[in-house]
């Protein structure tokens, strides 16, 4: 196993076949780090733009249109003491009708310190009626990380699709690994927009955002044609759907899902339904961007008796 | 407290006006039983015809508009040693250009024994590949259970809506308490459509379906006026919004989890924001039928600090 | 032909199984009134709460399930000379991010004077920047028309599915026929909520809302069995899907308007695509309820020539 | 005026910031052609891969981010006397349960000979029940343009967005003037995807596709920041929006005409209520691709009073 330290010093805004930072074998491990979703790093010194700047694109030898990366996430970790969330729940996840009400004027960002010994955070000035909170407990993971997509296009990192992107699922943290659909020569990953903590759909439009470490193996399968991402946490197999409005990314994610059974696990398709009937979970990623994002799952237990 | 027995000899495919089978006080207990979603009972006999036949409308004493029904889950309880599910994920799940190929043809039913003590389900004829797949684990719940609409309303059983219904949501299920905001005199509860489990989403159209034994406390929380059912597990407070598409259930579900935090902890919309923006939890409930749904929570032991 | 002239004295707020206010044979022409969607009559007069109530349900002796309920609409005609629109687009059909700066506060409603010999309106009280707007022309049409649902269901008429209810479209105007799918016995048609003129969508959540005089004859298509609304416009004909999100009004739609050049037509399916696909047109009726309504149409002439 | 003319000889699958073909003064006349959706040109040669590929960039002086490109569309002319479409509706705007019986089978696609002079098209060999249908009006059209958009983004011609695409509205041919927002340093048009026909959704997923010779005019607006196409057509303005599902889609072209009410007419938002909630037009472009097209229009008579 070939480790690569990496120092980046260009972040891109989306993610497609921009000119690769480091070309690594498939097998090799990377050892990198993340500035924030607004472009700060560990210093808070800010880097770049703002809009979950991406560290990439790294190319992995021998990957290509037809094959799937297959990325281990073996390091998440936060690097700094601060992280910064948003302050009202985004309009689109509420009532139309009650946002009048709702109103959207206070933006200010809230601050939160982070012990990351302890990996807990605690607001720095709670708005009214948190003063008492105490604190979280840190679960860090990666918002955004993916692979650039054909057609010679670039992808805002505001949003996400078959080619991963921005879809901010919590499952995505230390120790689980993530699988793209390879659609050009290298692969060419991105990762970046760290998150310390983050709830369910990003409503705020944040997670605990903070800069990170990260470490992670890239490796090739080659000839294994996926159509989404795919996921594995060592207790569940997930597909991800990325569509709006949600009822399309259920039906990527389902459709995946039942690809995955069909093709790692020989299920035909009764059987795969008589199963996902009764045994299925969903989760929400990401109902804050342009396109939102749901987490097709089984247990892998279940599936070891088969 | 009052324990009420209530034997049902008629059943209703829709939620609404209809005539109450029993008055009862305020924090009564009926104890009841529901024949599946068919019209089967507890001895495989057909007692009405299929669609999810209601058990009630019970009348509560004292309930009006602008009221809360709080239905207390005392026991949900399988009553036989047989159920059935669908054979194939609903096309509305799938990828429409996967659908063709997924194909829809064999729509027969899957059936499943159930051992009670146990609390286990096992195939009685698996479909190919699922052999030797042995038991699944009970996680008995209901599928849709609700109070009379407004405006005269009489909503069929295969939806759901503020005044609850189809939600199939896993996680009513005993010693949960669920909450219907009251629309008309006596509230009229219904409830029927017992799952001895389920799947997230209800994908084939069922749970494993049958008939079932419960127990139920009704109890009116004057002026109390919620526009959402909500509900609480011991563990977590829950809102819930049913609509299609999912991403107007979540408007529903976050509408209303807001609302919770605002009226029940004094949380103003920043610091409601704040909280679930890191916090929120979303869980799928059926996304078969012609409305979805959503249920947004958030851990009680979080709340308990405020 | 008969005509039978009848006064309304009930009103309903849902489309349901209530109790018949006359009984027709097939082919019977009616002539009625309706009040307003508040409840107003001809000499604005408050006779019934608001949401669009119904004159009828009117019974077709013949009718019953698996037939389809002929409605022409003979006269569509506003009998007073004052109406009143909403002040505001709906916040459902705005982006969300624009609603705080759009604003929710003067909700007052608008006045317009009707000229019913000239068929126009003005404003009687114009907001700025309309002053010197003078008159519109009327295209009186019907809002919200349909038969009884099934399963003993009875719908708010805020809304709108297979048995039509609150459409909105402008289509639906004198001279035009809807077909109905008939599901309980006597097909029980409702009609109101008559509009002097209406946009698109009815995005401000009504038309120029106006107590009318109506005239129409309800004909038993024995034995034809539809799934959705259809009307013929003598130019057009129609195909309606009522749901929410409008993909899946467009998916009714286009499924209906396939199904009626298969039936009425005989082409099959590669015949239906050929032709719709560089034929078809949608339009939009309402946006603004529960349910939304997409018209799929192709021109009679097109047809005229298989 | 200067009229320049332009031979492509490249191709992009992607709008986005390729190396300009064309730098041209604001309001210069460019007279180019383009290769039909798969890449044949008038000679029915394969020129380049299919997908809609564009002709262009064109870099416009003095374009910059903040700035509106205006193109009229001088001319929209097939150049070849046949073209192709499809011969199923697509599986997603039709009902999901119809799917299995529509079938998705014979995918072949279907020849029309068109008649430049008589601007006519006939079958060459039409499915059965079509036999003796005729011709049908050419409409021609461009189903595909716009500008490079923002973030170093190059976005898939298979769909749409803020920045154009493939919109496949029927009201985007020759005399329209449409109009985009200018996201990077001289604007970057592309064009391309010319329908000689094409019915409302292009629901088989083409219109009649045909290679055309193109004529347009492009200005810069300076200083005119708009968030989505618009256009005018003499008799209507028009704003465009291009998401899924179509009810957000809907929120973007009210919003954008409201915008547009305001800044060109001066209306402030309760009198552009008044107006667009009796008078607002919807028509619907693509329903086909990821994205989806709703254009909302009012009639210029109507603002000409103001």
């Amino acid at each position: 196993m070939t480790v690569r330290d990496f120092e980046p010093t260009t972040f891109h805004l989306s993610i497609g076949s921009h000119e690769p930072v480091l070309r690594v074998a498939s097998g090799d491990t990377i050892r990198t780090w993340c500035v924030d979703s607004s472009g700060y790093d560990r210093n808070q010194e800010d880097l770049t733009d703002g809009g979950n700047p991406m560290t990439g694109p790294f190319y992995v030898e021998g990957a290509e249109l037809g094959d799937t990366l297959s990325v281990r996430l073996d390091g998440v970790r936060p690097n700094r003491t601060r992280g910064v969330s948003g302050a009202r729940i985004a309009p689109s996840v509420l009532d139309p009708h009650f946002i009048p009400e709702f109103g959207y004027v206070d933006q200010r960002d809230v601050w939160w310190t982070l012990d990351l010994e302890r990996r807990t955070a605690v607001l720095e000035d709670p708005p009214a009626g948190l003063g008492e909170f105490g604190e979280v407990q840190l679960e860090p993971m990666v918002g955004c990380f993916g692979v650039a997509p054909d057609l010679g296009q670039a992808i805002s990192t505001a949003t996400s699709g078959p080619h991963g992107g921005n879809m901010d699922y919590r499952g995505f943290r230390e120790g689980v690994t993530v699988y793209f659909p390879v659609a050009v020569e290298g692969a060419l990953f991105h990762i970046g927009d760290g998150h310390a903590l983050q709830g369910d759909g990003e409503i705020v439009g944040t997670g605990i955002e903070v800069s990170m470490d990260v470490e992670f193996t890239l490796e090739v399968v080659k000839g294994k044609r996926i159509r989404w991402p795919r996921a594995d946490d060592g207790t569940f197999v997930m597909a991800v759907g990325n569509a709006r409005p949600l009822d399309q990314a259920v039906q990527h994610a389902t459709t995946e899902l039942v690809a995955l059974l069909h093709e790692d696990y020989s299920l035909d398709y009764p059987a795969a339904s008589t199963l996902l009937g009764q045994c299925i979970r969903y989760e929400v990623g990401n109902v804050f961007d342009p396109a939102y994002t749901i987490v097709a799952k089984i247990e892998k237990a279940l599936l070891e008796r088969l």
